[in-house]
Order: C-alpha cells, then structure tokens, then sequence
C-alpha cells in the first residue's frame, strides 16, 4: 500500500517534469490525492477541453449571430453556466490540494479564478434577466482553453511571445515618436494647402502619418502636396524610409534577437526542471536495501502508473536502456535519462523486407515483386513527375483557351484529360500500394500527399459528372508540388516546414484567440451599425457605396461585425493591412472618431505579433541550417531518418552489448525504439551545452548537500510510511 | 634602383591585398610599371570617380528633361564621350600591362570593355545624328561607378546580393506555381459572376492575384464574391495566408540564411587572399644577408611607398609593434600581421587632462574647470533632458492649440518659448564647448548631433523672423533623440546603427543604382504619354481624374516618367507597394498591356532586394548581439570605447615591455594607435576561426613546399635584379 503510494507520487513528479508544472503544485498529503487524481487523467482533460471549446463555440449563438446558430438566450446560458462549473471543479479541487497560501502564488490559478468568478457572475445575471448585458469579458474566455493540459505547447509559445514583446514595445516608442514629431512637422507645412485633407488639423495629420506607416494611402496622402512642390515628396520619402525601413526592420530584428535568445534559456530550463523532478521521483523509489538505485521491481510499479499500457517487456527495455552500468539497479544520474525513453515507441522489427514474402501464392508474390520493383525505379518518379508536370500544362493551355472565347469553364463539362489524368493517378496510386504494402506506402508524407489529392480529384470527377463543385478537378494539379521536390533547394524548403510544424500551428492558434478576443469587444462596440451607404462626402463614400443591381459597388459595408464570422473575416481584413484605414474611417464616421482607438490598436497588436511569428519562423529555419551544418554528411541523409534509423542503430548495438539481455527471446532483440523527432534535433544541437548545465547543476546541489543530504531525505520519507 | 623596384611590386602586392584584387592583375614586367601607376594613384581615382559621376549625371540634362537642366544635344554628347575616354583609359592600361589571355578571363574588365565599347559607338551616332535614339544601354551607366576605386565597399556588398539572388529566385518559383495554381482556380470559380472584373479571363485572374501578393488589392479583389458567397473569402485567406504570410517569409528565411552563411566566407577569403598578398611582398623584401626575415630599412622601404606620408617616427612603431619576436627583422608569421597596422592612426598622447590645464590665466582655467565639473555633472545631464522633453510637450500642446482654431500655424510667428528654449541649447551647447574644449565635445556622437540639431534651430529662428521656412524650428525637438538614450535598449539600438551605417549606405547605393536603371528604361518607354484625365471607364479613372480647382482631384497623373527626378519619385512610390498596381494600370491602358511586365519586374526586383536588406540588417544586429554575448561586462562599456581604449592599452603596454623601445624620446612611448572599427570587431568574432584558417593555410603551404619553395623563387627574384 504504501509503496503503491511512493509510486504514484513519483509518476506525479514526473508528469510534473514533462507538463513543465511547479514541482510544489500536487497534493502534499496522501489524502488530498484522490483530489489530484480526479483532475488528472485523460477523461476530465476531454471534458475540461469540451467545455472550455464549448464556451468558444457558444458565441456563435450568442446574439448578434447568424441565423442560423442563434439560440434563445435561456439555452446558451445555462450552457454555459454548466461549463463553467466543468472548468471550475480543476481550481476547486486544486484549491482543495495545495491550500490557499501556494494557490494564491500561482498567477495562472488566480487569474482563471477570477475570470470564473466574473463570468459565472454575469451569465447568471444573463439567465435572470433573459436579455445580454455588454459584456466584452467573453474575450476572456480562451483562457480557459489556454489553461487546459493539451494547450501545453500552446502556452508555451504564448509565453514567448508575450517575452519578446517588451522589446517591441520599446521600438514603438521610439517610432510614435518619430510619427509625432513628423505629425508636428507636416502640420506645419502643408496645413496651409486647403486641398490637401491629409494635414488641415494635428490629429488629421497623425492619423494621416499612422495610416501612412502601414503605407495603405502612398501615395494619395502625398499627392496634394506633391502637386503644389515637388519637394515634399523629400517628407515623406524621409519619413517611410526612417520609419518603415528603418525602424520597422529594427523591431522585426530586435524581436528575433530577443526570440532566438529565449529559445535556449527556454530549453535549458525545461531540462534542468525536468532534472529535480526526475531527482524527487528518484527518492521516492530508493527502500531501504537498495540505498543507492532503483531495482526492477520498483521502477515496474512506477510505470504502472506513468502508463498502465506498457507491457512488461517494454519496461524491461526501458530499465535495460536506462541501466548503462548494468549494475541492476539503476542510480540517480541514470535515472535523469528517463525522459528520454519514457515517450519512446516500441516496435518488433520485420525480418521480412516486403509485405509481399509472407504471401503463400508464389505467382502473386512474383507479380509483386515485379510491381515493387517497378514503382521503386528512379525514372518510374520521373515518368509519373513528367506526366504530372505535361498535365498541368495541358490543363493551363485549355484554361487560357475557355478564357480567350469567354466561355462559362463549369459548362465546359469532363474533357477527355481528366479522365485520363485522374485515371492515371489512381492506377499509380494502386501500384504503389500493391508494390510497397499498405504500411510503407503511407509511411511516406508525400504517398499520402498524393493519395489525398487523387482521392479528391476522383471525388472532384464524380461531382463534375454530376454537376457540383466542379473546380475540385483543380486540385489535381497541386501534385505538382512533387515535381518541386526533385530539387534539393525545395526539399530544404519542405523539410523546415516539418520543423516548424508545431511552431505555425501555435502561432495560429494564437492568433485565432487574438481574434476571437478583438472579434468579442467589435461585436460589442459595432455589431449594431450597418454601413452600407455610410459616409456621405467623406473620403472613403465610393467603398461603401451600394445600389442593387449597380456595377460601381464598393461593397466595404460587407466589413462588418455583424456575427462572429463576418469579425474574422473583417479582422483579416484588418490583419492584411492594406485599405484597412478604409474600414476604420466607415466607423470613425458612422460611430465616433473614438472608435479609431479601436483599429489602431489592432493593427499594433497585429504588427507585434507578425514580426514575432517572423522571427520565430526565421529561428526555425537558422536552426534548420546550423543542424544542418553540424551533422557531417554520413551522419544523417536527412532530418526524419536521424529520428528513426540513428536512434535504431545506436540502441540496438547498446542492447546487443549488454549480455543478460540474450536471456529473453531473439524478437525482443529488434525492437527500435523511436522517439519524438523535436527533442532529438534539440538534445543535439545543445549537447555540449546540455552537459555543462549538467554539470553545473551537480556542482550547485554538492555545495547545498551537506545541509539537505537526499540520502538523509529518503530515509525519513520512508519511515512515514 | 633595384630595390626601389622591389619596394614599389610589395605595395602593390599589399594594395591588391586591401582592395581584394586578383594578385595576377599588375604588371608582369618592370617596362608596364608606369602605365599601372598612372591609374593607380588618388588623382586618377578621383578623375575617373568625376567622369563616371559625370555620365550618371548627364541623364539630368538628357531629353526628357526638367527645363531648368536641359542642355543642348551636341553639348551632352560631346560631355558624354569625354567622360567615356577618361574611363577607357584605365581599361587601355590594364589591357597594356596585364595582356590579352589575362584581360579576357576577368569578367569584370570585360563588362566593363564590352560597355564602352557600345556606348562610345552610341554617342558618337547621336553626335552625328544630333539627336537621340532609343538608348536603354544609358542604363549600364553606373557600372563605370561601381568598377571604380572608392566603390570597393559597394561592389563587395553588390557581389553579396547577388549571391544571395538564387535562393531567392528558387523561392519565387514556387510562389509563381501557387500563383498560377489559383488563378486557374479562381477562374473556374469566380469567371461566372459578371459583376467580377477580377476573374472575368485567366490572364486578368493571374494579374489579379499578382497584385494580391502585394496586398495591394485586398480586399476589394475578394469583395464582388464575398457579396454572393461568404464562403469565398477562404479562397483568399489560403491564398494570402499561404503566399504571404508563409512562403513570403520562408524566403526571407532562406535569403537571410544564405547572407549569413556568407558574411563569414567572405571574411575568411579577405583574409586569405591578404595573407597571399603578404606573402608575395615579403618574398619581395627579402635580401641576400636577411634571408628570413625584413630589416627595418626594407621595411622603410615598403612603407615609403605604400604610404609616402608616414613619418620615420610611425614606421619605426610599426616596425615595433610587428616585430613581437624582437629579433630586429621581421619574419614571415609577423609580417601577416601587416594589415593591421597599415592603417594606425598615431596621435601623440594628451598629458594634460583638460584643455585649460594649458591656460596661463588662472581665473579663466579656474572658470572653466567649474565649468567642465557642471557639464560632466550627472545631473546636468538629467536637467537638459527634463527641459528638452518639456519644450517637445510644450510645442506638441501649442501645435494642438492652433489646430483647433484651424489658424495657419505659419501665421503664428516667433513666440517666446521659441527664443527661450533656442537660447537654452545655444547656451548649453557654449557651456559644453568651452568645458570640455572643442577637441573632446565633437569627439561624441551625440554632442555633434546636439550642435548641429541647434545650428539648424537658430537658422530656422533666423529664418522664422525673415519669414521663410519656419518649419525649420520643428527641427530643435528632434533633440528628444537624446532622452531616449538614457534607455539602455534605446543605446543598443543607435549602437546597431553604428555597425549598420556602412551596410545601410551600401544598400543605399545599391538601390539608387537600381532606380537609375528603370527610371532609365522607363523614361525611354513611357516619357511620352501623358496620363492626364487618362483610362475612362476603367476602375482607376477617378485616380486620374484632374480638373483644374476640383477637390476630388486623384492626381495620379503625376506619378510619371517625364524626368529622372519624376522617374525617381514613382518608382519610390513602386517600392512602397501600397496602390502601385493604380500606376501599372494607367500605363497599360494608355499604352500596351505589356507596359505590366515592366512594373511586375519592378516589383519582383524590389521585393528581392528588400529582402536581402532587412537580412542584412537581421545579420548585422544578431552579430552585435553575438559580439555583445561573447565579450564579457569588464571588457568593454561600449563597441566605440574597444576600438580606441581597449586597443590602445593592449599596444601601450606592449610597447612599454620592449626595452629597445626605451631609445626613443618618451613622447612616443605614449602614441596609441587606433584601428577601424569594424575590422576590430570581425577579428574579435572571429577569432577563433582565424586561428583555425591559418593553421590550415600553413598546413597546404607546407605541403606544397617540396615543389616550390619561397625561398628559392626569392632566390630567383633577387637575381633578376
Ligand atoms: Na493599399
Ligand atoms: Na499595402
């Protein structure tokens, strides 16, 4: 009983490690532990997650909406009350565990708390009074999607952001001043010209220059007063020059500076974090006989409850791995490396190269064999990139040929060629899964690539036949991409794709929150003006301009804020930038000129964000190339292959050597272990960092020790049991 | 007379080694000595700078020209071919000395011949003719710029932009494959909506999302769909989201790795070649009793003619500071180091503290100590920023003020705070003078800009209380410059411009260089149209649009090709992007379609170049960055402070331990020398590296020695003479 209790509090120290939570964050007595563990396994992140996208969701019933999604106002509150109270039982039970004292230290505790306590508050003012009160606090609700175990990623990218951001802000100041003082300059010299709108007060002519920092009005801002003297276009060459190719590059470098330095420390920290509490763990499982080192049996019940689905070969492996001294008993410094083999995959490796050589039928198997053969030639590739590449041509010369005669291209019907392309491509598609197998074919990113993009062109000919959605033949065509890979620069270019994967899709999800939080307080601000006609004798009149029937339509009214859908489509607008000034203006006079404060936030908010997204894809790639420069040629073909067959061969020949391992059955012998290709790439490139923190961290804890000697710890933790 | 020779052929060898040219390209024989030396002399450089200046700056006074520079066609022409001989004559030299076989295996002799050759036989056709043709080749002109002596700088970062070009070009097909990929599928299906110019034919589809990938058109392209379907806003925010926001920035990415990768080569092989050139010299100094080494005489020898300014006094502390083995001569490892001392400044050191130790008059020494103390003061410092900042509060108030009453704010006049605040920093500026002396107040940066920011307000009082260009005044508050210097991020910035300056001013030239091509070729196309109330009935008219007196003037019909400052002007406004494709539009449909490619070139170069910019830029900062990193606190205070403190101590006391040394008067003793910049700070970066590559180049050198010992060919040499 007890010992089951030293193991679950070490699995906990270890997720700790992994989520990169505060080691002090769970229970400190085992009665709280029940607590803990309700809030911590997978079925409630499911439901936490399903209520926190739920609350997202719900502002799509929630008025202004489509008409479709509406609700009455009764349904979608107490929806949402009913989330809330999912999402709050985590900080109830938490508050339970660890007590007041260390919640109230916990900052993303207490802001969630408080966003709780706000929300709750006001959706059951919104269910007794039956009618939505101006509650632009919804914008807080992603927080609670941020707060959940599966944003992890998510969260750590945010915070990133949000620590490149005080040098952005700094560079800000420096180019509000310089807007300033132009604003002052150009005040003074073109306010005289009555045809020139841009400069006639000093608020006119800052919003002009902010306006024109985004460049939207070059050259019209400067074309009144260019008519007049060709000298001034000096004003504003200076001034686009200092600020947008000056300064704005400044940031942008500023930004990366501060990004690229981060990424390290970040490392560095998750590393030596993971370290303590691989060091907590490892107390927890030292008895009383073995003093110095975990014994099999121990770390056995310890993975029982890290990850109940590991066989007990595979802990066996995992012990074998981590036991380089093959003393049986794995010690302190061994132990650190467990996150290394805790994600790792296992897989009984395939004597038989092809699927083909387990078949009975020896004229099947030939076949086969021949088709396998077939597909796996060089000039096969490029017969089917040849074919690929001539389709595309032949598909731009009919396209250009229906746009000479202007016909209708959806009346134009199924040519022959698609026919024949997309039959092709299916009968490719086939051989390749025949030749190489089910398992090999779709282990390769671009067989998949392909197979999706027969799959709709098949599903795109079917609908042709049939009438609907026709372009969807189109997308055959983005096969070409493939003939791209045939050059080594490209397939550079795909590979960093591969790195920043994870990078882009935090970037977007962050960007989508930033959305929802602006889409939010616009619906509140603007939902209620329609702008359609708006602005009569001002600038921006032709944008918005409607009349039924009219060829002369600006269409601008269509930027609205009108339900959720249409602000993301606006704030794209916005996000763009460019004639995102038009939008703002068809507010600033429907609304008040305050309205502005609005967009120009946005667009600070937006620019900050883009250089840092920038930066963090030029980091990417930097770390791509340097990656690429240390690994000598015959180390690595490429980045996918070090994750697999590198780890393969260096663990395999490790297990081969240690000699008690022959005791289990040859099977065993091949097991690859493959772990998560990130991590790889990262312990690589700061190997011989990771070593001196490493060894600094040694160092730190020998000089505390004789204060707080581990050994002493251990033993008085195992008396309490 | 021998060793004359001698002397003369090492410091040609060490100017080849400075300037990175082919050590193969002087003369081969004694008998071409004076043709070289004709035009490798500061007067001839000037001469042939002059003449090349000259032929770019003919384009002024060249039809179509601004009336005031017009010059008759027998006068400019006869200009043209005069500056054209002065430049051949170098080319008649080198050809001379260097041979044919040579001459045609350097490309950029040739380009250079080839040029001439054309524009020489052009000239004199339109000197005959006396009048002009079609001579797009006017805009070669600035090769004869480029090729010349002082444009080293700009020809090394020219020659890295282009290497920087093929990733680039790489990156722009792939944008082209998205581009065309969706023009084919917006045409297919957005061609059926007749209220949709945009997609109406494939060519207009393509130009359409051309421009999108400028932005330039977003959103109006996508507003006549989004008004029949929502759902066709996610064509344009894949497209957008893919082209812009992805592969845009993918090839900043690659383009930034590869200048990166190259600033590093590039230093390596600057380095190397001027060992090589160090080499040959020394090979050269060598004599028949110093067999490994140079005496001092030699070494005076060289130097007497590498630098005939020199006094003996600086060529014995060169000889000095080489000669670190204090053997008397300097062997061949010592020599290597030539380049660093080549270009010491010497100053005799400063014994007295302050200008006015010196003074006789003791009140006035007494005055002016007080004086300094003030102005060194910590406090007077905080002082002036405070007043500063308030004059910029106090002006941005009264700006304000006048705004309201929409008064002409030129109208005001002289009013107190302007004499006030005028007076204060003239006062400062005097007080800071006479404190530190001239010597020491213009020696900081900052403190120019203070004298010159307060020269430019009193001409702009002067000018205020005459009358004319008053908003000279506005100038005085670009001192809040200096607040934002107390801010340590503020100083790492201006410390960034630092190192960028030559970067920055590289780029500059290039891309005047640029301009001056296009707006040559774009005079030559489009000088002659007017676009004057042009293209009725296409969605740009209103651009367009001029009535003499009307409001709602467009004006774009000022954005023109009609001289080369006009010229210069629109394509500044190309290059901003923003509503670039209004003036493509207006050439197309007055002259031809085609008229696009120029403009879509435009735009491609431009988006290249700025890329390589903004890499530049990135490098330059994140090589501060690194610098800063690898430098510890107590190193330096600041980049400037290495270069003259830091070397200077490290070279005192160098000098002070060689005891000959003491022979010399003891004023000498204190001669600190001082170095470029940015040499000091790559050397200090590099260091590491430098160490490595020269090892490496002894390594092959010695390898090949077997075969062609230096000193046997010194041997040779020395016999010839
Ligand atoms: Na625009
Ligand atoms: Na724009």
């Amino acid at each position: 009983k007890s010992w089951e209790l030293n193991y679950r509090e070490a699995a906990i120290f270890l997720e700790e490690g992994i989520n990169n939570d505060k080691l002090t964050s769970h229970p400190s007595c085992h009665e709280a532990l029940p607590a803990y563990l309700l809030v911590h396994n997978k079925w409630y992140y499911a439901l936490d997650f399903a209520a926190s996208l739920l609350l997202i969701l719900l502002t799509f019933t929630e008025k202004p909406a489509n008409p479709i999604f509406r609700l009455p106002v009764g349904v979608h509150s107490s929806m949402e009350l009913m989330a809330l109270v999912i999402v709050s039982v985590e900080l109830i039970m938490k508050f339970r565990w660890v007590g007041f004292k260390i919640f109230i230290h916990h900052p993303r505790s207490m802001v969630k708390a408080l966003t709780l306590l706000i929300m709750i508050a006001e959706s059951i003012v919104v269910l007794v009074r039956q009618s939505s009160h101006f509650r632009v606090t919804r914008a807080l609700r992603p927080i609670f999607l941020l707060d959940n175990h599966h944003f992890g990623g998510v969260r750590r990218y945010l915070r990133q952001v949000l620590q490149s951001v005080p040098p952005a802000i700094d560079m800000l100041g420096l180019l509000l001043f310089v807007i300033l003082f132009y604003s002052v300059l150009g005040f003074y010299i073109f306010s005289s010209n009555v045809n020139d709108p841009y400069f006639s007060t000093l608020p006119q002519a800052f919003i002009s220059l902010f306006i024109l920092l985004t460049t939207a009005n070059f050259p019209d801002v400067m074309m009144p007063s260019y008519a007049v003297t060709r000298w001034s276009s000096v004003f504003f060459i200076t001034y686009l020059s200092i600020v947008l190719y000056f300064l704005m590059n400044l940031l942008l470098a500023a930004v990366y500076a501060s990004f690229s330095s981060m990424e390290k420390n970040k490392f560095q920290q998750l590393l030596l974090h993971r370290r303590k509490a691989a060091q907590h763990a490892f107390r927890l499982l030292l008895s009383r006989s073995n003093r110095t080192g975990i014994t099999l049996q121990h770390f056995r019940g310890l993975l029982r409850n890290v990850d109940p689905s590991r066989t007990y070969r595979e802990v066996y492996l995992m012990f074998r791995l981590l036991n380089t001294s093959d003393s049986g008993i794995i010690n302190v410094n061994e132990f650190y490396h467990i996150y290394d083999v805790l994600d790792m995959k296992w897989r009984i490796r395939d004597e038989e190269p092809f699927w083909f050589s387990r078949l009975r039928s020896r004229t099947l198997a030939t076949v086969a064999q021949q088709v396998h053969r077939l597909v796996t030639w060089i000039f096969f590739d490029y017969f089917v990139c040849l074919v690929i590449f001539l389709g595309g041509i032949l598909m731009l010369t009919r396209t250009a040929a229906i746009s000479v005669h202007m016909s209708n291209p959806l009346e134009l019907g199924v040519t022959w060629e698609t026919y024949a392309f997309v039959s092709f491509y299916t009968l490719e598609a086939c051989l390749k899964m025949f030749g190489m197998g089910f398992h090999v074919y779709f282990s390769s990113g671009w067989n998949c690539f392909d197979f999706a993009v027969t799959g709709v062109s098949v599903i795109g000919l079917a609908a042709e036949i049939l009438g609907h959605w026709s372009f969807l033949v189109v997308a055959r065509h983005s096969r070409i991409l493939r003939v791209f890979k045939l050059r080594k620069r490209y397939r550079d270019v795909f590979g960093t794709v591969f790195i920043l994967g994870q990078r882009l899709l935090c970037a977007g999800i962050v960007f989508l929150i930033l959305y929802y939080a602006y889409s939010i307080v616009g619906m509140e601000l603007f939902a209620e003006y329609d702008l359609t006609n708006c602005c009569k004798n001002s600038t921006v009149e032709a944008n918005f301009r409607f009349e039924n029937g009219s060829s002369s339509n600006g269409y601008y009214y269509l930027n609205n804020f009108e339900n959720v859908i249409s602000s993301y489509v606006t704030l794209f607008e916005l996000t763009v930038i460019n004639n995102w000034y038009i939008i703002m203006e068809g507010y600033a006079v429907t609304t008040t000129q305050w309205s502005r404060i609005y967009f120009m936030c946005f667009y600070l908010t937006i620019m900050i964000l883009l250089s840092i997204v920038v930066a963090s894809v030029l980091d990417g790639f930097m770390f791509r190339i340097s990656y690429k420069e240390q690994m000598t040629k015959d180390d690595v073909e490429s980045a996918e292959e070090l994750s697999k067959e590198k780890l393969w061969y260096n663990w395999f020949a490790r297990l081969r050597k240690q000699e008690p391992f022959r005791t289990l059955d040859e099977v065993t012998l091949d097991l690859p272990g493959i772990r998560p290709m990130s991590d790889v790439l990262l312990s690589f490139m700061y190997k011989d960092e990771i070593s001196c923190w490493m060894k600094q961290a040694d160092h730190e804890e020998k000089q505390q020790q004789p204060r707080n000697s581990p050994l002493k710890r251990v033993e008085i933790r195992q008396r309490q049991h």
